[in-house]
């Protein structure tokens, strides 16, 4: 891990859930700082490894996606940018991934709860807790998640939640992403990436949570592979950057990342075409749920679930008037089959 | 080029203007048999390589987005689903890209009309009626387009439009994607996929048209880098597939496809945050052209039409109530500079 003149730390109990200024700072810090946080999962303790689906049906929304901070970083002011480089990411040795009635993006379709948790492999480094936290690293190998005996997810660690504290004086939920950042739950902001959030209020008052060890684009049944996270961010500020007015980030080469563990097999998409753009995401996922059934045997909730952890949703078209298209792309190398070179039988 | 027991050709008077099973089929092939289309580019020569941005104000859309054929395949029934691989792309000598008034993403925000006339480069192979037609090919190099001095384009052609007559009796304008394919617009859909739609009618009846040499994934400003193309199609039939129920397709491995010549450089991405899934891809290509005119000195038509034609459309969250977020995504490898080594001034 990079060294910095001072070690700096955010603890599990410096935790909060409004996005508002007027939260007292957890820490002062300079421009090049390094500060490491420990984070709960998004469930704010709600499951844990023994938890059952009645762990859903209980779940308390109130308390959902907790942050943890906030810190004030010196010679932050309004007008500025403040830039967070993702030098380390380490998941918890567990995870869990949740269809909570009344949320996702086929909540309709989707009232029962169901939770899976998920083991967390290999390569401790460390633990928080009690907890073991495993690390990713630069240029260190994919780690495999086990969805079932026939797929495996590739974990790509990211923090759900990065986020400053809004200029008003208002206090605002942690789960909708504001321009601001917070909940923004994207899955490209892995280590290495530079995330530039607009500077609101003097030191910026950043904080993080909402652990991700692997999403798709979309995160489409409403959660990732939850988990605890070991965070480690290096802070700049760039100043007079008032024309960066929502989360914009700078990611490395692919030749950067994480080596990739498992070899590229192609992708299988399915399109949703409609008038209305969210309602052609719904019909991308309900297709590639039905793909999952026809070829693979998954049943809904598995498919579904599996869709918010590996398929990618893309807009293939925005312009064509009066209709959209959104494509949700699976790769194909998760299933064991593909990567032993045989296919599955059910063509396509 | 794979060769066919025999050898079929659609050309480019073989021309419609509407998705109807009314249209009377161009030719009749059988599954396994490979077709070559000479499609005219999507503005149905109301531009040429001498245009002037004349062309597009005196632009009628009534003409736009011409389809060819369409090709009745033996043995598709209604229930089945219709299987085309994408053989090979050769584009014409020139594209272009323009910004049409009441059109695109930004339409409200960008109502001058503006043409730009590409230069597409190297590797003839071939003529059609005296336009020479220029491939890609699996595993030979991608060719380059000039954009300007700093930034130059990776070719990835690919048909902007392909699709099947609808089931019922109506005729459909060419320019909204169906649930049967057409304008759909995907510019994944390059040479080694396969196109997977649902057939609604006997014979299935398949056109397509409107060749694109580059395009980003949703096409902000409405067009990509529009192009006639020449392109060879393998045509099968999967029986009893009544659960395709929009287009579907599977892509081969990177590794498979043409040879990158550019470097992959990382990229740098502008998130747009709103309730409204619309809006919030709006917001995305707004602070894009705000990024490139900040750090790049491009006009804003000339970032629109950039984005256009390289910036990927995706949605990093769809669940997060009530706030929805997408990003716009620039491979930085397009710029000469980065290439060198050397960054751009203006951080980020």
């Amino acid at each position: 891990m990079p060294t910095s003149k001072h070690s700096f730390h955010i603890h599990r109990d410096q935790v909060h859930l409004k996005w508002t200024k007027k939260q007292p700072p957890a820490l002062t810090v300079s421009p090049g700082d390094i500060v490491t946080f420990d984070c709960i999962d998004g469930s704010n303790y709600q499951v844990t490894p023994q938890s059952t689906s009645d762990a859903i049906l209980n779940f308390d929304v109130s308390l959902a996606d907790p942050v943890f901070g906030p810190v004030y970083v010196n010679g932050a002011e309004p007008g500025d940018a403040l830039e967070i480089e993702v030098v380390e990411l380490q998941t918890a040795d567990w995870g869990w991934t949740a269809i909570v009635p009344n949320f996702g993006l086929l909540q309709k379709e989707f009232e029962e709860p169901c939770l899976k948790i998920w083991k967390l492999p290999e390569g401790r480094h460390d633990s928080v807790n009690g907890e073991a936290m495993t690390g990713v690293g630069n240029r260190r190998s994919e780690r495999l998640a086990v969805f079932n005996d026939q797929i495996r997810i590739p974990l790509r660690p990211f923090m759900g939640t990065m986020g400053v504290a809004p200029g008003d004086d208002g206090e605002y939920s942690t789960i909708p992403p504001l321009e601001t950042g917070g909940n923004i739950d994207c899955r490209h902001i892995t280590e290495g990436t530079r995330l530039i959030l607009p500077v609101r209020t003097p030191g910026a008052l950043f904080s993080c949570g909402d652990g991700h060890a692997a999403q798709g684009d979309g995160e489409v049944c409403g959660s990732a592979i939850e988990t605890p996270m070991k965070v480690t961010l290096r802070f700049s500020v760039l100043k007079n950057h008032d024309w960066v007015q929502s989360p914009h980030f700078r990611s490395p080469p692919e030749s950067e990342g994480p080596r990739r563990v498992l070899p590229d097999r192609g992708s299988y998409s399915t399109m949703g075409i409609d008038s209305d753009l969210l309602e052609a995401s719904r019909k991308a996922v309900r297709a590639m749920i039905q793909y999952l059934g026809r070829t693979r045997g998954l049943s809904r909730t598995d498919a579904y679930m599996l869709s918010s952890i590996a398929v990618d949703m893309r807009i293939a078209e925005i312009v064509d008037m009066p209709n959209h298209a959104v494509t949700a792309t699976l790769p194909l190398n998760i299933f064991v089959d593909e990567a032993n070179g045989t296919t599955c039988s059910d063509h396509p």
